[in-house]
């Protein structure tokens, strides 16, 4: 049979990272392409410890159905923690939980937007987001990434020119992939625009925790007074990846709208996962574990720069990341991206080629992504070399 | 702001099983509405080693990321019971890991259908299944659901006079909430029809495991040597709903395109409870598992039957279903059947009212849904005593 799909699938290619990260599988690839948060930054001992005694005490709760809006306990603490943490939460907002943040895009973008509405994104931006946009049929309109976060004059041209457009997406902390961190001042213009023409903003903020250099800067979200910011967090990168547990907090309104949307995607969040979650804030310091890990990835991030800067620092541009997980590198004008991007898969080394990134992932781009996360401190430096001698058969 | 929602959620209401269920929260309420597996049916013991034994010694595969394919060891393991279990299974087909049916039921809607297609289902069916398919923005078309199955007669006057249809959702056994199973000629002559008008079959098989009467009949996935049959099961009903664990057989040229939306819609199910299912199967003895649970299920359904026997004999009428979950019990002409349901939770006794399984919700029926998994014995027994005192307020 020939099948026939659906017009905003049938154009939906698989994401390149997970293709990438699939061929490079084999083990004796360094994984510069991932964007694994470190093994070692999970507490594993915690978990087993929490989960057995949620399996002796509450098995039940734990694996019967539970309520689409999310686990109350968990979602009381997280309404509660994201005052004290992000000063986040007017009495309009709620909280719901969320299969990972990717779902928060997946549901906003079904109950906001109709086929052919418009999405304004950063340009470059996460592949995964972009890749949920698209599968509701929506266009993107990308707004240039600057080393302080979006460029907001471009965006304020975008809001005028574009009157279909139903949110705007930004990472506003150390931003996949480009690193960048945006401005407070950006962030105040980008709310009031926001209000100006009616657009919902989505703020995205998986790697806010991470930062390892320079002042927290405010949230979107906390400068909200009138409901129009929707904000996603996650535990994938403080806590772990594959327990696929995420929250959205947001005006009580949209959040209902999302919950209708839940039931029928996929329930509800595993209750064991949402468990553990709830669990390890309550029995563990949280804040600690959050300094742990930012010394983790400080001490990656600070081995990787060192490294490109003596293996790379003649041949790639980049602007050094105060968190996160990744670093976005310019190679030299008179290179193809592509086929240095192949040189390194030849040479044993993942990266991720810059156009996965883009509105249009057929334009062209100088960039690839590094990610100092996933790979052991070794991996960093042999993966980095590698990239050098990538490098060299260029400047010979 | 007012927010203004895409089109296809707007119309969207909470489901009403959902809905009653938090309203009958209440824990002296007892819940003839629910839908949640008898909790005795838990494996808890088992569930907790295994949780325990992963955490200790694979710990990391258990808290990363993973492939949206879900975890390999599960998918071969599926693909092998699926063989021998159900003879299910050609060259061309292969199986995704799946966050609950529901969401087999999300991605092959969103995979098929542009909004405005339209969906055949049998009339009555599942509400969470009809929500799903409504908040893609389609149409549903109904089939009458008789006591052995889908009026297929019916179902081809539909196929022929319907050209957007694209695909036909069924559950062959223990119907959700009709209780009817499929007769073997009819799944021949469902199979054939689709083939012969080039539509999808989606066969959901949440209950099929849980057959206290009668001979099992083959799946129409078994008959599927075309590759037009999708076929949906779920651990919600043999292991624990709580987990979020389902899996979908289809030919690979769709789930190829299911696993591109799963990328975008959670990236993968829980890495924890992949593996707890996989290891159950691995350590345990799954067939001696289901016979065991086939027992509870086997008492609790008689001792509904006996109980709506002699306290609503004379009041209702049902056809006693083979197995699942559910007693689909038809009101007299003469009675009002949302004046019952409310009258029935003013004794604490919630159920849930029929039109909530029909194509449009606003139609009447005389017909209500039992479920005798979640309440207990003694909340069998009292609860259908209430509703033969509401009966009675008729009667009189």
């Amino acid at each position: 049979m020939d099948y026939i799909f659906s017009n905003k699938i049938s154009s939906l290619q698989p994401s390149a990272i997970r293709e990438i990260l699939k061929a490079t599988s084999d083990p004796s690839i360094i994984p510069l392409a991932a964007g694994n948060p470190a093994p070692d930054a999970f507490p594993v001992d915690e978990v087993r410890e929490i989960a057995g005694e949620i399996l002796a005490k509450k098995p039940i709760d734990a694996l019967q159905y539970g309520v689409s809006e999310g686990y109350q306990p968990l979602r009381d603490t997280i309404l509660k923690w994201m005052k004290s943490h992000e000063n986040i939460g007017r009495d309009f907002d709620n909280v719901i939980i969320m299969s990972g943040a990717t779902q928060v895009m997946d549901l906003v973008t079904k109950v906001l937007c109709n086929e052919g509405d418009t999405v304004i994104c950063e340009e470059p931006s996460f592949i995964g987001s972009l890749n949920c946009f698209r599968s509701y049929g929506c266009k993107l309109r990308g707004v240039p990434v600057e080393s302080d976060g979006m460029d907001v004059d471009a965006l304020e041209e975008v809001l005028k020119s574009t009157p279909n457009s139903k949110f705007i997406y930004t990472i506003p902390n150390f931003q996949n992939p480009s690193g960048a961190t945006m401005s407070l001042e950006k962030r105040k213009r980008l709310y009031s625009l926001a209000k100006q023409y009616g657009v919902i903003i989505l703020e995205d903020n998986p790697y806010g925790d991470l930062r390892v250099a320079g002042e927290k800067i405010p949230t979107i979200k906390s400068m909200d007074d009138e409901g129009i910011v929707i904000y996603a967090g996650s535990f994938s990168k403080i806590l772990a990846p594959g327990l696929r547990v995420a929250y959205c907090v947001a005006h009580q309104n949209i959040l209902a709208k999302m919950t209708v949307g839940k039931q029928a995607a996929d329930v509800h969040t595993p209750c064991l996962n949402q468990m553990i979650v709830y669990e390890w804030f309550k029995k563990y310091d949280v804040d600690a574990h959050i300094a742990k890990i930012q010394a983790i990835y400080k001490k990656k991030l600070d081995l990787m720069c060192d490294c490109i800067d003596r293996e790379l620092g003649s041949f790639v541009e980049y602007v050094r990341p105060k968190g996160g997980l990744f670093i976005w590198c310019k190679l030299p004008d008179n290179v193809n991206m592509l086929d240095f991007v192949k040189r390194a898969v030849e040479k044993k080394v993942a990266v991720v080629p810059g156009n996965a990134f883009l509105m249009d992932d057929t334009d062209s781009t100088q960039y690839i992504r590094l990610n100092f996360s996933t790979p052991s401190d070794e991996g960093i430096i042999n993966g980095v070399k590698a990239l050098g001698e990538v490098a060299k058969e260029y400047i010979k």
